[in-house]
């Protein structure tokens, strides 16, 4: 295909692939003007959220009933307003990884040291690095026809994506991003699944990702790889031999509800916050169709 | 010009002026496929924020430091990886306002009442109702050549802007985002000017803004209009007038340092996060030039 | 008994109780010079807590694997230090209730109105106003012989109370505090009972308390009283009669693990953080036996 | 004098020193029965706090605005709540350092290595192994006669000090705390201080601790010794040879305004919240005149 993700390293990881070409390209694919946002609802209390980590927290500092309360206080010639705070775990909802998010070995991305990532965050390979992204997205159903989601730990067949694009007519280019529901959030919400497991990429993904040149590889659960991994030696082989050897960035927990049969192209508009020596970013996809 | 913003109430508010038509003349002003954030950065304890908030904090929950210290509790055959979670202001830093933000004798936008705000939330306009906008931007800065910032209570020369944009033959039209640079950001930086005032727009600002066309309206400062304001009966006008009347959007905290003397349009996408209820959305703004 | 509790309306309620006098017999009731927390334990992630409340958490931002990894940036001449934060529900771990806590129809204890609460805290009858408390506390096992724990919604029997104080000679006097086990937490451990009932006081205790003369009540589950309540029109009937109508203060979340089949006296000490306006503090209750 | 420090390695650390003897010194020395707290007020948004810390936070999450605006779902049969939460640095306010706090050299108390505080927390010497503290305190004004506060770095005069107690007949006693007004919270408040220094300890305080017997040192500033400190090569000397070397307890952030002129003697109880693994607690220690 000559679309092999070049995957030397650079600042930015594999997002150095994205040029100028590939955004023309992601403005050719818009066609009905259509605008989604693939961020999850982000709710006071509510998961999915990973293991270990707590749900986001919206807190109101000053709302309704603190004018109607209290409106000397609270209200100036009629006037007042309402305001909030919110607590999130950076991998607490829809988010991007940074590249500083895991290593192996003590070795980050680019042969980084771990040591990098103290307390006061990263010194090298935060979010901030990442910077915002815009590029063709190819959006496609993993789950197989007449079921509602993956199981835990079952792979994605590559043949069923692969025949969805080439049914769709849609090629993978040097620099899209491709996104796969796996059904996992519909799951969770059904109170089917949990967050110990799910359907995702298995090992098998690995050379093709880097084959048809994905610098940015999402889906609807935790990891975009599977859980459990098939590989009993390594919980997360894709984001080792994806993220920490090759610099490609994952998109997780992607609200993908619609897409059930899907295999579409679009515009994406990645916009991490700019959180510097962050381990990610929650953020909210938007795809003009 | 016959541009003038169509506001009748609707369910995203002014955002209803921004159809198919104008994401096409977006995606034309895109010429040299630059991509920029425009998301002032997120410290840990740093502002700048506004009166009465705090600055964000940034806690890892893991890190390298655990990786090199206890491995046995941190790694499995050789892998680990760093975790964290943000405490924010959702007006903190860069972000959008959502509709539920303001009122005016206990009503919102399209006459809601404040009740529907309560520490549970908004039940009405909150940033979940805004959804994703893509839009053609006009970014101006507005400090008159020469100076560094505007001042605190200077208002924007709306000659000056209406000139710049007339040398850099950009014509408004609705549906179109207007950014100005006010310099706030530097000015605070530079420790010359604080959270209790800024330049921005004045009143005369709110029919020109409606007569343009400008659903959104942004600066790089913490109201987007000049503090205080000139009017004594009212703290915020704009935010009267154009954000709770008409629905207009507010885009505060804008990262606008490298557009001193630019009158550009480029394609702009907010993407805010889908915080159910909240008054507010941290974001970065992403531009293609 | 001559030992009924005040109730005229004081501003620290039924804490007007303890005098002098009471803190005497407190000191009186010490004889092994045994010192106890009372204060369950407080980590990251973990309850038990009440319905809709998170659980703590506790950040590191500040540790050994900074200093071991970057001692230029964490350490001078050799030392360093660590430091952390804690996010905690004020009633999510062991702690003591303000009377603005509750109100029944608008009102707070002392007729004062509910709306004195605010996004900001309690203008009134915040935990600030409770101060600190020293006085003799009864320690009793409620929980009958040969059982771990009472059911969920399990009445108190106060002919058990009654009795185990009676064979341990103690008679209680106004001005004392009432702890009661019930078992709950240690349920909740074992995954036995979960935070939507537990056992505790039931409505016939409400003039025993008050005839008892305890302007301090509490236990080792989430309300002092059981949970569902006999009675369907309220669902915390003693937080109304005497919390609201009398002032007398719960301790709630008590960890009372080491009192199976006890009925005890030592002196407490109550040391609720002087947070203002608010619905309660957090606390470590000490006794010396 | 006899009364010297025992400083063998415990447990507790110094706080091996508070035998059933001392804790009988600390009953006898009440007399009028007044109990204090010496717990500074706890504000959203307000200090003081030390460098690099931010203030608590303190955020309703239901209130009486909710009840009023919204009785249907905040009351049920015209019952209703509020509730909230805690953001606070544990140095963040009054409170207790736990002996995991600061190391030299990468050694902690009792030579346990600082490789034992991760993310996690302190796997050994956090604030809940100090567990809680009733002991005899003495409380001396070190600020001269006629002036409102000590300056930032000025030595507390141990001669004052020693004559201001036996002007009183007050011998200090192995086991017994002292505390030491220095006036800095009240120079802060009054915008004459700020976090960057306060009088406190100085270096010839380090021997005459230890000969006095005193395993809890406080005072109402961030650091009980002064600060900067008169030794260029340690920034907390006394932390080093006190707190790291012989396991002293500090408790910093008293509330100590009304002791202008004081050298008294009480009975003291310490409750520190039992947060596993935490560098510090927050607290209000409770005195008994």
């Amino acid at each position: 295909m000559g679309a092999e993700l070049m995957t030397e390293v650079s600042g930015r990881g594999a997002l150095a692939n994205i040029d100028g070409t590939v955004i023309k390209r992601a403005m050719a694919a818009v066609s009905t003007m259509e605008v989604r946002s693939l961020g999850l609802q982000v709710r006071n209390g509510k998961g999915p959220v990973g293991p270990r980590r707590q749900p986001p927290q919206h807190f109101m500092v000053r709302d309704g009933g603190d004018a109607a309360l209290a409106p000397e206080a609270s209200a100036r010639h009629g006037f007042s307003f309402s305001d909030d705070i919110l607590l999130i775990p950076t991998h607490g909802t829809t988010h991007m990884d940074a590249l500083c998010h895991v290593w192996q070995d003590g070795r980050m991305y680019g042969d980084l040291p771990a040591d990098l990532v103290t307390s006061r965050g990263a010194k090298r390979l935060g979010i901030e690095e990442a910077g915002p992204v815009v590029t063709r997205v190819l959006i496609v159903d993993a789950v197989p026809e007449g079921r509602p989601w993956l199981d835990a730990a079952e792979p994605v067949s590559l043949d069923l994506v692969r025949h969805r694009l080439d049914a769709a007519g849609l090629v993978p280019e040097r620099g899209d991003a491709l996104f796969l529901r796996t059904g996992w959030v519909e799951a969770w919400a059904a109170g089917v699944q949990d967050q110990l497991g799910w359907g995702g990429l298995d090992v098998d993904a690995i050379d093709w990702v880097l084959e048809s040149g994905f610098p940015i590889i999402g889906a609807d659960n935790i990891g975009v790889e599977m859980s459990p991994a098939s590989d009993p030696a390594c919980a997360v082989p894709l984001h080792v031999r994806l993220m920490r050897d090759h610099g490609v960035y994952f998109v997780e927990l992607l609200d993908l509800a619609g897409f059930a049969g899907a295999a579409v192209a679009g515009m994406l508009t990645l916009a991490p916050l700019n959180i510097v020596g962050a381990t990610a970013s929650p953020l909210a996809p938007v795809v003009v169709f």
